[in-house]
Order: structure tokens, then sequence, then C-alpha cells
């Protein structure tokens, strides 16, 4: 059966039975997504204020028969955030609920309403002496909610693991409108299916997170952050392992950039310190974490010696103050910003398995050489597997004027990604931008149980229409 | 439609499709669980070669709905590995699949067939120079396979998670017999929903694991253990706080063992040499592993010092030798055997909150004296909120003079846990042992949403029928 509008007669209907000034009119900023790829269709917005005003608002939904698209920060990069079809969806925004219900150092484990803003919770954390290690560009406007719904990656998955892994339980409005209260605060619990990790990654089409429990960790004594050239990306790698050798699990960030990435930041934001006056071609960021007592400074002289004697690595600086770190770490958190300076004709958020990632990069260059002459920019979280591989035009070029190549570039280094058994949306999720990467690459019978799935939970389909599978 | 027996008609047609003497008559092993609660109804079982013959074999019980008990080492608690029901099922055992596909030390990654037994996983590991940290009493029979499908916890979960958080991808049979290709071996994937985490834990209900890529990590370069008299179990808490701020993550099992533990090892095993000659009324194990070039033994008495200085522990001793670690680890890994000389009436395999630990302790007994006067040997993974709790009768008495008890008794301690928030199966599983349970404490949404996913993806319900759900 088709979906109906939230359309006037819906949202008087509605009204009626929640607190006022539940419902609005959506703003343009509901109907935007950061890439500008779609707009949403002009609706309504439901801001509840508790998981029982949520839970009615679904249900009123589902018995009606409306389309619900869960809008966290609204920063997510495959469109998951908006639906450009008709009818128009209800859009429920849960900025009202933004509560950190509690924190115990002694469980470490913080509760928080889905609405908080990440960086709030890590502060909230901090405040307790802990660590929320969820990190990303996104921090300072992304909301736990979507951040979860949608298994979030970012800096800091090489020694804490991607969102999904944080979670100890979730409260969520299940798509019939029941409420599961599934909030528990334990790390061993063996009853039942994981719906926890279901919705993590279903990106609020089996149901919209209203709460979670999340883990904390011990803050580390003490940090330390080099930045390396290295002589390519396979020296990357047995660094990685050299490093793992030495500094077992305590290795909290690995971050490989290419020369592109200093040349965009010199070229659009001169305000960047740069580590060196001329790049090298490949550079790795490191980021460590010690207990107390320990002296991450000293742990990464003898890294640098060692790599510098293996020939894993001819240049690069220890930071000797938090300043000198932060500058570091701008080189690599305003890439992206000096990409949208530059103009991407083609992102691409890729995974592969480690040992495939020399290989990737020797491929893929080549590859899309034969579709023209772009500029790549990659750069991202190596220790992950994780690259984001940004397809340039040439300098003096415009992306719009390569617009029709789009789809043959994304294919192309898709292609490549997906033989070297790789992923073609590591971090971002499927959203509306990868539906059909989903289908041309997914395993199909994953791809049959998740309809499956969906049916049996949502069989109306009215949670994110359109998102991760075809309507 | 009821399902149909794997009788011997059933069993000469398929063997037709498969390599001479993939099908036998099931053993009276394949029919016995460890503690002796159910017998599976006699029939057949199924010793596949491969993912694909398994697939086929799957597929001819899908069409003829038979159900499909899938079987690993037999070690699981709970009764999952067994079905008493008539029609008798067709058992799949994958112990001739036992195959260390790959291991990658640059990767940390071991991919392995589901018939692997975990000693054999954590000795493929070792070889590499890298840790496989599930560990747990049975790991020299259980299989890879079943410890996944259960999500089995073990000692080293306070560092390293459950075993669903050492998983990168699984291959596995679902339920219609197709042959889910997920073996992944990426650190970020967000391509659709997460089917790993569905499988894990689903107990063999929702498909067949095959083989699963498991994460490795770097072995610890020095490990300590200490054993220590606490106050009680507030003070355990407290000394894990001490312990986590002085040491971070690099605890690798925080134990507590109750005099009752003591006290039925000096009575049933006295081979086990035991820390103190008048043993505390509580204890607790530590184990730390560092990095290369850090002393874990100056660390734990530093830890020790300040625990006595703060009152938490009153006395203790930190091994000198491997011996003493053994010997201080065989009083924590040998009650289980010495449980089972003295023969419980009821044991509970809970979990609760930390902050909630304390009062468990301290209402549990007193709600159990009103039923009478038992033993109750407390121990467990103190560092996860995890107990094994289990009650036994007076000295002198048998077991099985309280048979009509049991079911009181668990009752008693299962209420208890759930209104503190936790869990009343915090490792084992719900096999067919808790299936009640699960329906009493269950949240109504989450059981509704196992429902349809059950149906959705096993309409005929023929995957190990009658576990954690009720046929």
């Amino acid at each position: 059966m088709p979906l109906s509008p939230a359309d006037d007669a819906f949202a008087d209907n509605l009204a009626k039975t929640l607190p006022a000034d539940t419902l609005r009119r959506a703003e343009p900023r509901y109907l935007e997504e950061p890439r500008g790829h779609w707009k949403g269709s002009a609706g309504w917005v439901a801001l509840p204020r508790s998981a029982d005003e949520t839970a009615r608002v679904v249900r009123a939904c589902a018995e009606a028969g409306v389309g619900v698209v869960p809008y966290g920060g609204g920063t997510g990069l495959v469109g998951g955030q908006v639906s450009p079809d008709q009818p128009a969806p209800l859009v429920i925004s849960l900025e009202r609920m933004t509560r950190i219900r509690a924190v115990s150092a002694v469980e470490n484990v913080l509760t928080v309403e889905a609405g908080a803003i990440l960086t709030d919770v890590q502060a909230a954390a901090e405040e307790a002496g802990r660590l929320f290690p969820l990190s990303l560009g996104s921090e300072g406007s992304a909301r736990i909610g979507g951040l979860l719904a949608t298994n979030a990656g970012g800096v800091n998955t090489l020694r804490y693991g991607n969102a999904r892994d944080l979670v100890l339980g979730l409260e969520a409005v299940l798509p019939d409108g029941t409420l599961w209260h599934g909030l528990k605060r334990l790390r061993k619990d063996n009853t039942g299916y994981d719906l926890r990790h279901l919705l993590m990654g279903a990106e609020g089409t089996l149901g919209l997170i209203t709460a979670a429990s999340l883990k904390l960790f011990p803050r580390p004594g003490a940090t330390g952050v080099t930045i390396l050239s290295v002589a390519g990306p396979q020296a990357a790698l047995d660094l990685l392992s050299m490093a793992r050798g030495q500094l077992g699990e305590q290795i909290s960030a690995f971050e490989l950039i290419h020369r592109m990435g200093f040349d965009f930041l010199a070229e659009t934001m001169p305000e960047v310190r740069q580590p060196w006056p001329e790049p090298p071609e490949w550079a790795v960021l490191i980021e460590i974490g010690l207990g107390a007592g320990q002296d991450p400074d000293t742990a990464l002289e003898t890294l640098f010696g060692e790599a510098l004697e293996a020939g894993l690595v001819d240049d690069g600086m220890v930071a000797q103050s938090e300043q000198q770190a932060a500058d570091f770490w701008a080189c690599r958190e305003q890439i992206p910003e000096a990409n949208r300076h530059i103009g991407a004709i083609s992102s691409h958020d890729i995974a592969v398995p480690l040992n495939a990632l020399p290989e990737f990069i020797a491929r893929g260059g080549p590859a899309l050489a034969e579709l023209g002459d772009f500029r790549i920019n990659c750069f991202g979280h190596v220790g992950d597997g994780n690259l984001h591989y940004n397809v340039f035009p040439p300098k003096g070029r415009k992306a719009s004027e390569f617009r029709e190549q789009r789809e043959a570039i994304k294919t192309c280094v898709h292609d490549v990604v997906h033989a070297l058994e790789g992923s073609v949306s590591a971090e971002h999720g499927i959203g509306r931008l990868k539906v059909g990467d989903l289908e041309r690459y997914g395993d199909p019978a994953k791809l049959a149980a998740m309809r499956a799935i969906k049916v049996a939970l949502d069989p109306a389909g009215i949670m994110n229409p359109g998102a991760v599978l075809r309507g």
C-alpha cells in the first residue's frame, strides 16, 4: 500500500494528542543535507520531549500509513536524513531530548537521550573523569541518536571500535510505535536476539533510537602525537605493525595523509600551520594514549628511531606541546574543509582489508587516469583500512564540468574496492546515495535477509522510506 | 505446519545428494548435554565437509520441513544443542570443518571454519605472534561456531569483549539453505543491516555459522597475576576502580571468589594448591597484561600497596612465578568442577549493573534463606558484573533431595536480578533451559520483534526448533 502524506489534516489530528508546539511546519533546515544532492519534500516536523511522546507520534504514523524520517544533527553525508519523494513524510527530530540521564564512573556507563550532541556527551564523560571515545569532524552538531543509527566511525575506532561497539543498551521506538526498553548497563547479557546491533546501522529504517547507555573508558594518563613522512602505503602498514608491537592497544589513531591534502590546505586554507615547508608524498599522523606514569614522548621517539632505521620513515616530528599536537591534528582534520573549497567530483568512503591497501592505491590511480586527468586526495583512518578517496578536477577546472563523469568515476573506484573484498561504505552508511551500490555489491543472501527483516518489523514501510532499501 | 521427522526415508534421499558417509545415525553423544536435563530425540546426524555441503543439507531440511539442530562442541549449559521434542530433527555437526583458512599478523585477522576447537584457534593466533583472547573453561572442546552462535563470554571479556566483539565477518547458511558470504576482514563496513550480530546470540535459530573472520590482538608483553583478600563486594568494586585508574584498559581479568569456593575445593579437590591456609570471606584474582618493557609485578605491588592503605584489601600475594600464577588461576578455574562434585540444586549465570552488585549479594542470601538452609557459592567475572551464583544443599545432604524446590530457588534469584535491572543469562544464553525466563523477564517489544524476525527468516521454523523462542 502506498504511504499517505503527512499533510495538514494528519498534523492537526496528531497535534490534538500532544502538548502544544510539538508539531511544526518543517523549516528548510530539516529538508537539506550537507552535500546538497537532495531536498526533502516539505511537510511537518515533530519535536517530542520524551520517549513516550515519540512513541505516540510513531504510532499515529503507523496507523495512518505516514512515512517517518528520523532526524539527528543533519550531518549525514549519504542523504539518510531527507526524503525527497512524495508523499511528504513526518520528520521527527529529538533535538529537545538532550538530557544526560546518568553517569557512573564506577560502572563506566553514561545514559543519555538521543538528541544530545556528541561534544556534550564527551564533556559529561570528562567531568566524571572518564572518556567517551567517539570523535569525528561533525561532533559539534551530530546527535547521539543519529551517530548510533548510522554506526558512526571517526578517528578513534582503531582503539575503541565503531559507535556500535560503545553501546551497552538502547531505548527505541519500533515501527509499530511500541517502545523497547532496552537501556541495559550490562557488559554481558545473552538473553535473545541482539536488537541493539540490528537498529545500529539500520539508519532509522527499523526504529527510532530515543536513548542509549554508553560505555566509558579510563582517560589515558598521557597522550602523544607524532607526524612522520613515510615511503608509501606499504611502509605505513609496516609502521603500524611495528607500532603495535611496541605499544599494543595504546595507539588511539593512525591516519594517512597524501601530499594532495597538504597542497589543498596550502591553496585554500593557508592559515593552517603545516609541519613541512615542502610536504612529503605520504605522511602518517599517530596518536598514542598511555597509562599514568608512562612517557608518550619517549615511546614515540623510540618508534621514530626504529622506523628510521628500518627505512619506513625518512622524516618526522614528535609534538613538543599541546599546541603543536593540535597543529598536527588540524592538518588532518581540516582536509575535508579544504576539499569542499576545491570541490570534489566524487567522494568515496571506502575500506579494504589492510593487506590490500597498497594495491588499492596502486590500482585506483591508473584506473581513474583512463577516465581523465583527475586529482586524487586520499587520506583517512589507515589503521582501520578506511580511506576517504576523493576525486577532483584538474587545477583550474570546476567539478561541475565533470558532472556527467561522476557515475563512471564512482563505479571505477567501487569496482576496485569490491574486487579487493572491501566496502563501498566504510563509515557513512547507505542512506539514499548508495542504495544502488548496496544492490550492486551486496551479498544476495544478506540483501534477501535484510528485506525480510524490514518487512517483518515495518510491514507498512513507514520508517525512513527509501533509505538503505528501495521502497 | 508441524515439522517432519528426520527419518530413514528422508536420510536415504538426502544421502544420495552428498558424498558417502556424510550422514550417520546420531550416536548418543549428539543427544546429550553436560547437565543431563535433556536427551535429544534419536535421529540422524549430518557431518558436512564444506559450507556448500552444509547449505545443501539445510536446503533439503527446509524443503522437507525437517528441523535442524546445529551442534558445536556440545558444551553449552542451557540445552541449546539437543532437541528432546518429536519429530526428531537432523543434527548438523561441523566437526569435519576445522580448517584455519588464513592468518594475517598485519591485518590482525584469522579466518577459520566453524568446527575448529577454541584452543586450536588460540594456538594458531599465537603461532602468528598474536592473541585470540576468547578463553573459557570448555575451550578444549568448544567449537568456534557454537561459541559465536551463543556469544560466549569467559575470563577476558573485561578487556577484549564478548565473542561477538571479536568477529569481523561470518559465513553462514540461512534457514532457506542459501549461503551468506559475509567473511569480511574490515574494521569498518556500514553497508546495511548487521546480520553478524543478529546470528550471534541467536543460538542457531536464525542460521548456521560455517566460518568466521576473527580479530587478533597484540600479545601483552608481560602479564602479572595477583590474588587479594578484600573486605567484601563493595571493596572489590572500589579496587576495580582504583586498578582502572592506574592501569587503564590493561586489566585482562578481575575475578571474585567467595570463601565457599575455596571450601568446596578443599573438600573435593585437595590437590588444588590454595593461596591461604584459612581462606578469606572474599578474594579477587587480577590478571594484567602490559606492553613490552613494562613490569607487571611492580604495577601490581603498587596497586596492592595503595589498596592496603585504602583499607580495601587486607592480605594478598603477587605471583612470583608462572607456576604460582597458574596455581592462583586453578583456584578460580577449578571451582565449577568442585561445584559438580558437591552437586548444585540450582545454578545461575547472572549479571547486574556494577553499582548493584553489592546489593544483589546482600539481598540474595536472605531471600534464599527464607526458602531453606542452603549454601551459596558465588564467584565470577566481577569486572563484567557477571556472577555465577550457585545454590547447594546443606552439608551432608544431596541436591536431589531438594529437586522440588529448584524452581522456587531459581525464581527467587532471578527476581532479585531482574529488580536490579540485571540479566538472567549473562553468558550461557537461553537455549531450552531459559525460554520461560525470557518470556517472564524479557521486554515485550523486544520479544515481539524477535518473533517477527524468526518468522521472517525461518518461516517453517526448522532452525533449532524450541530453542530461545517457544516453537
